[in-house]
C-alpha cells in the first residue's frame, strides 16, 4: 500500500477515460494525470511500460491505494466503495440495477464497437458507417429505457454512474456525426449534465494533453 | 412488485445468458426459462414483444421482483445485492476491483466484439479470423492479469463474478477454434470451474432449448 496521489493514465479524447475523470471530479479526489497518447508513436498504450500496468493496452487505468485498476466501470465501482460521497449509485437496489444496466449498455453494447482499435480493423472507408450503426442501435434502446428510468438525469434526479457513461458517449456520437434528433431524452439529459462543473473540468477540451487547437 | 418465480429470457448458446444461469444456480434461485432463439424466425429477439422487455434486443434479460433487468453483469450485481449468499464478490474492496476488472475485460473487451450481430456485419469469410483476434487479444491480457490475481479461481480461492464470465468465454474460444495452449492459467481455472455443479447445470448442452443433437 502506497500513499500519495492517485495517478490516472488517460487520453483526453478517450470516452472511457472521461467517465473516470468525471467520477474523480464529483468525488473531489485529487489526482495526477499521465497522458497516454493513443495515436502518437504508433500508440503509447503499446509500450512495454504501459502494458505492464494494463495488459489490455487501453486507457484508463488508475493507480490508487497501492493497486492498479483497468476498466472504467471497475474503477468507478472501486471509488464508490472506498470514497462513497457523493454517491454515484442510488440506495435502492432496483435503481442501482437500472444504473448498472444503462452503464453496461453503453460500456459493453456501444463503446467497444466504435473504439479506435475496432475502427482500424474495419478500414477507413467503412469507419463512419460502422460507428454510426453501433451508436444509433444502442441509442435507440437507451432512449426507450430512459423513458421509464429518467428524471432530471438518467435514473431519477441524482447524478449516477449511468450519467458518467452517457455524456462521453454522446460526445462520440457527435464526433461520428450521428443525428441526435431521434433522441430527445438523451439530448436533454446530456445538456443538463454538461452544465455541471464536474463534467466541464473533466471535458476532453480541458485536459493536460488536449492539443492547443482543440482547447476551449 | 410481483411475486412468483423469476423469469430468465435466455438462449442456450449465449455466453452472456450462461453467466447469469451460473449465478442463479450458485445462489440456488429457482427460476423459469423462456428461450429466445437468436437465429430462428430471423431472430426472436427482434419480436415486438421481446423488444418491449429488452430494447437492446439481446439476451439475457431477467424479470425479478417486479422489474426487468438487461445486461448480464447488471443482473448479477442485482442478485448479489438482494440474494447475497453465497457471495460472488469478495469482501475486500481491492479484490472486488479485480473481480470487476476481469469481468469487464471479458464483458466489454472481448464478448461484444465476437457476438452474433457483429460477426454478421463483418461477413461470413472474415468471421473466424475476426472472432479469433478479439479473443486472443483479450486472453493475452487476461492470462497476464491472472498471474497476480488467481488462486484456485480467477481471484483467490472463492468463485466470483469473474469466473462466471471466464467459463462461457472459454467455450466461445473453443467454438471459434482458438488455440488455448498459450493460456495455461485460463485453461486450468476453466477446467476446475467446469467440475462444479452450478457450471454444469447451467451449461449450454443442458438447457430447455438445447437442440437434441447438442445435448450432453
Amino acid at each position: 500500500m502506497q500513499a500519495g496521489k492517485p495517478i490516472l493514465y488517460s487520453y483526453f479524447r478517450s470516452s472511457c477515460s472521461w467517465r473516470v475523470r468525471i467520477a474523480l471530479a464529483l468525488k473531489s479526489i485529487d489526482y495526477e494525470t499521465i497522458p497516454i497518447n493513443l495515436i502518437k508513436d504508433g500508440g503509447q498504450q503499446f509500450s512495454e511500460e504501459f502494458q505492464a500496468l494494463n495488459p489490455m493496452k487501453q486507457v484508463p487505468a488508475l493507480k490508487i491505494d497501492g493497486i492498479t485498476i483497468g476498466q472504467s466501470l471497475a474503477i468507478i465501482e472501486y471509488l464508490e466503495e472506498t470514497r462513497p460521497t457523493p454517491r454515484l449509485l442510488p440506495q435502492d437496489p432496483k435503481k442501482r440495477a437500472h444504473v448498472r444496466m444503462i452503464s453496461d449498455l453503453i460500456a459493453s453494447g456501444i463503446q467497444p464497437l466504435q473504439n479506435l482499435s475496432v475502427l482500424k480493423q474495419v478500414g477507413q472507408e467503412n469507419q463512419l458507417t460502422w460507428a454510426q450503426k453501433a451508436i444509433t442501435s444502442g441509442f435507440n434502446a437507451l432512449e426507450q429505457i430512459l423513458q421509464s428510468t429518467a428524471g432530471r438525469y438518467c435514473v431519477g434526479d441524482e447524478v449516477s454512474m449511468a450519467d458518467l457513461c452517457l455524456v462521453p458517449q454522446v460526445a462520440n456520437a457527435e464526433r461520428f456525426k450521428v443525428d441526435l434528433t431521434p433522441y430527445p431524452t438523451i439530448s436533454r439529459i446530456n445538456k443538463t449534465l454538461l452544465a455541471l462543473e464536474a463534467f466541464q473540468v473533466s471535458h476532453p477540451c480541458r485536459q493536460p494533453d488536449t492539443p492547443p487547437e482543440l482547447r476551449a
